[in-house]
């Protein structure tokens, strides 16, 4: 008789994200263009990198005073002081009061799974997320995974081509009382003086925990201060909040998947009770974080005139995709497209919808070999020179093919 | 009124280990010495590094062809194949059948971590662990936070001051049908013919699912495949499995905390669902793995020159913590200590039982500040011509001063 697998009830898991870069990847047409990685992209078609990070790279190969040993379970402490300080800034009330901390995470998921555990155990009582849907994958699944009931919200007005911040409200007096609501750079959304007025009392009211999400600091506005400010305006609001603050991707480390955990709490008495359960959590999950994106992060915050570098290459990027905006745009005009297209150059960062339904997304996968996500929020970046042209070309094509159809 | 926190039912958490690096260090005697590291230490008192890596690392930050971008949720194949082959030989059947793979795990705990959530899903009726004792912290807390029922066993007999084979056999047959088995390295209990037979028997009839833990292959004998040899013998018997694989420690690149689970299956078809579902956990748990370890060892494992570099640097390492316990076993005996203190030098690998009682480490702690377990088990590589003496005269009076009150 053979023997019987220990794994004969186990089934093929279906795979949640990438099937669009598959078929892309599997796609023989030379004219392919893929619109949707997550990574920014250079003029040239690759993986942006700052022009800091390889010299750090060479200077610590070099270091012969650095020591490989294991970093403690809550990571390397100099990382996560320089990263809560370009969070926060550095003579922020919070830093001040010593009641905001972090814990060194591992990839670009380990802020919110060492978060959702915490919150799992510790907030037993509202176990339902409500999150943006630009980030239910891969987010929105480990809230899931872990037995939470997850909700998806948007702020995106298909109909009206923008941005719609009385969406945020409306979710959240919605939303029932001491959910956790996963959110990304509120200040993208451009609330009115009132309309924050509003959402700070229904947070207030509802106690409802805000888990931010910080995947791209100064990719919004080119200025790392302001994509940040809207955090400072919650703590000055009493808010305690977690926030999952990536850094790999505003440094070009994609392959080093570093962040950082954030807690802030009432007092430090309370961040040190938070903080010494998440290490406990942490223990389990990985033990000790490895550190090389840590360290090059952190001679390069820690160095003035790196960090000024560093500052002025991400400043750089963000031009660029303003710039590469500002061309989709006018070309979609020359060509005639049916619209205005503002609401390209009136989004900020370089993930942005560019507005199509998905008749025309279809028709730009199908007919085009241009690949992009059926909500049509493109990564920008991925424009350049070379395709520009076919791009835009394909894009009014789309539009005034399916314009009788709507 | 004040605002109450979120926070305000969470408390301190106990912190799980450390506390005796915690006391060392705080210990402000001149002479003190800790005799506990987890890593292989230099005979300067420095954690050791395979020769080859330093030149690796300048290798790597100045290859202009290498990319940064986002590794798969698989990991590195390359790293996974390299590693494989490490652990199995390269011309092993389980290879050639292509029913063994690995995912591409983060830190020491990562490979639990995982392999503990699959089987928490996918083995719903067997949730007890049985686990070495050297392995409760950290890893049977990983299954015991997880629900599982853990069960600790040991096969050191204190009072033979030998390892005691039978212990095991005895342990798989009072187990409980379909239990999880965690255990280190099987070559290190020299079972006879006969208690391999009783105990492949015992674990095929009960159904027990194997875990192995490889933190150290090479560092038990000196020779790799001698360590994992243990390893074919299972696959030779049909059996399934899980292995952690962690690599860091052989190469001295402890703070890039790289491993891999190891399954082993009947056949691909089914190795390919377990690979799956074990996918989708990875991706909640960290995405992308960070990927400068895997680097770093696939470089040297994938070129013959510098394999063989690395392999006679561990050889090196593995032949002085031989030579440290000779002295050490010589100078008790000069010393006039009471017993063979053959058993030092009977145990393969840096991590071996001193022998002492309770009391006996009490005295050394206190009295000698020599910091060590409570087990009495420490690494050997602390040891070394500078500390020598001190600790073999310490050992030795703890040794008297406790003899007649046993």
């Amino acid at each position: 008789m053979p023997t019987l697998s220990v794994f004969m009830d186990v089934p093929l898991a279906q795979r949640l994200e990438g099937s669009l870069l598959k078929t892309y990847k599997q796609d023989n047409c030379p004219n392919k263009i893929f619109l949707a990685f997550r990574v920014c992209m250079t003029s040239e078609g690759h993986p942006w990198v700052s022009s800091v990070v390889p010299k750090i790279r060479l200077q610590i190969a070099y270091d012969p005073s650095l020591n490989y040993e294991y970093v403690p379970v809550k990571g390397m402490k100099s990382f996560t002081e320089a990263s809560l300080k370009l969070l926060f800034g550095k003579h922020s009330q919070v830093i001040m009061e010593n009641r905001v901390g972090g814990v060194h995470t591992v990839g670009d998921n380990g802020a919110f799974q060492l978060g959702a555990q915490f919150l799992k155990i510790w907030r037993k009582d509202s176990q339902i997320v409500y999150i943006i849907s630009s980030k239910k994958e891969p987010y929105g699944l480990v809230f899931q995974d872990m037995g939470f009931t997850v909700c998806e919200y948007s702020f995106w007005d298909s109909k009206q081509l923008c941005i719609d911040s009385n969406v945020l409200l409306d979710v959240v007096e919605q939303a029932p009382h001491g959910c956790i609501f996963v959110i990304g750079n509120l200040g993208d959304c451009n609330l009115t003086q009132s309309q924050w007025a509003r959402l700070m009392a229904s947070m207030k009211s509802k106690q409802i925990f805000p888990f931010f999400d910080i995947p791209n600091q100064g990719l919004s506005t080119g200025d790392l201060e302001e994509d940040t400010g809207f955090l400072q305006y919650f703590v000055s609001q009493g808010f305690e909040f977690f926030c999952s603050q990536s850094l790999s991707n505003t440094f070009g480390i994609y392959d080093e998947g570093v962040g950082i955990l954030v807690v802030v709490a009432l007092n430090n008495q309370l961040l040190l009770c938070v903080l010494s359960q998440l290490m406990k959590l942490t223990q389990a999950l990985w033990l000790n974080p490895p550190t090389t994106g840590a360290r090059i992060i952190t001679s390069i915050l820690c160095n003035p005139a790196l960090q000024e570098e560093w500052k002025q290459s991400l400043k750089g990027l963000v031009e660029n995709i303003m710039l590469i905006k500002e061309k989709v745009k006018e070309k979609l005009r020359l060509l005639g497209t049916p619209g205005s297209w503002d609401h390209i150059t009136d989004q900020n960062g370089p993930h942005s919808y560019l507005g199509l339904n998905f008749q025309q997304v279809e028709y730009l996968v199908k007919k085009k070999h241009i690949y992009l996500p059926k909500n049509g929020r493109i990564n920008f970046s991925c424009i350049n020179a070379c395709n520009i042209d076919y791009i835009t070309q394909s894009i009014s094509e789309a539009v005034l093919s399916t314009k009788g159809s709507e």
